[in-house]
């Protein structure tokens, strides 16, 4: 039988979501809970995608087989017992045979929190990016409407990423809303490439800076060049938010 | 000069407040602070009480003498600029040279937090205790009056104390307030004994889920007895509050 697991991870304490040897990282965490479970047998899981060390989920995806017959309202509470309080579990369901965590998504959803004030807040430094300056939120939010549709992203590709396949992808929806001192960015779109997110960002940061017209957006896109774009934004202000599947599964 | 400072801090990486051999403190770490700015010249600090590893402040206090002719706004500046971003100074000011951070503090205000949901939810894990059941919030109001006037505390006082003198103490305001999802105890009184807070609290709780009724709170104070009330709930929910003087100093 297939299971699929929907999460939450407080991604401060993890080398990422993927496993590496002699690192704790959550899927490594995940595994481990899912092996004590089996009574010593190990459970590989296949998650939605990768998220990067400090990154958090509220929305985190993943399958994995059993032979076990354990009741679907168990598996939630025998996981949660299991697993550190930094990761949790929201949902388990059974999914057909052939449903694939990973290539079955058809959008994600990703947000940043900007923590936009004077005084940094030392209860929020894992959970967003510091921003002191004053930011121009009509500016941001005009250049949020250049990346919707279908675009060569390469600009906002980290240069060591080595992918090799196309660098299109169609951002479905992006914005950026100011919530009691801080500026929250949601990005969704049917793929995102190696720290696209994070350097969005950081390029439209220098756009609520005044730096640069949110027009000039558009002309980092067209241009494909990263050195064209702005720096790459701290990891822990992103969180994948929600991986979307077709209804039949989700 | 003397030096008065406020400082908000996440205790969740420190080894508490006072200086340990061989441990990363608060104090520790702001007197590292303070000597950089004295170019490698030792600086004492006294803040107006401890706190335990894991707990936070938001509105400690310390003083510190100087030498060091730095205008009074450029104090803070330089501080942040060296404290760890766990670790924030809200203020800065001058006070008078017999000003005394500890032996002149008039109140202290504690508050705690519970965090009452079903589920935990994992970025919240160093800031607060979870309790999963229902709590009666009218029980445990009623409850928090009976602690309010002078009374000897010893039965909410850590039985490790070892503290010789007088274990009685005024409280002046205890509330517990419902936020969304979350349950807020206020404590605000002349002095609290060795894990007094976390003890009450704990002792509160168990009126919250209906082992005992309000009534017991005044039984437990007049036996005197620590085993008579209830556990030492975390020390991640606890937040000293606010240290106050009298309004000359402060």
């Amino acid at each position: 039988m297939r299971y699929l697991c929907v999460i939450s991870y407080d991604g401060t304490n993890y080398a990422g979501y993927q496993v590496q040897p002699n690192k704790v990282t959550i899927q490594s965490t995940i595994e481990q809970a899912l092996k004590m479970i089996h009574k010593g047998k190990s459970v590989l899981i296949t998650a939605s995608g990768r998220t990067d060390a400090r990154v958090h989920a509220v929305g985190q995806t993943f399958h994995f087989d059993t032979t076990l017959t354990i009741p679907i309202e168990n598996w939630k509470r025998a996981l949660n017992a299991l697993l550190p309080d930094d990761i949790l579990v929201k949902e388990v369901k059974q999914v057909a045979d052939d449903f694939h965590a990973r290539y079955d998504v058809t959008a994600k959803t990703y947000r940043y929190l900007v923590f936009n004030q004077r005084e940094h807040d030392p209860f929020q430094r894992n959970y967003n990016y510091h921003v002191r300056g004053k930011l121009d939120i009509e500016a941001m939010q005009k250049a949020c409407e250049y990346l919707i549709g279908e675009h060569d992203f390469s600009a906002f590709c980290a240069a060591k990423a080595g992918v090799k396949g196309s660098k299109v992808r169609e951002i479905y929806h992006a914005s950026c809303e100011k919530e009691e001192g801080k500026i929250v960015f949601t990005f969704t779109g049917n793929g995102f490439l190696y720290n696209m997110v994070r350097i969005i960002v950081g390029t439209i940061l220098e756009i609520g800076t005044g730096r640069y017209p949110a027009e000039k957006l558009k002309r980092i896109i067209d241009s494909k060049q990263r050195a064209e774009a702005g720096k790459t934004v701290p990891p822990q202000g992103l969180y994948l938010s929600k991986v979307h599947y077709q209804s039949d599964f989700h």
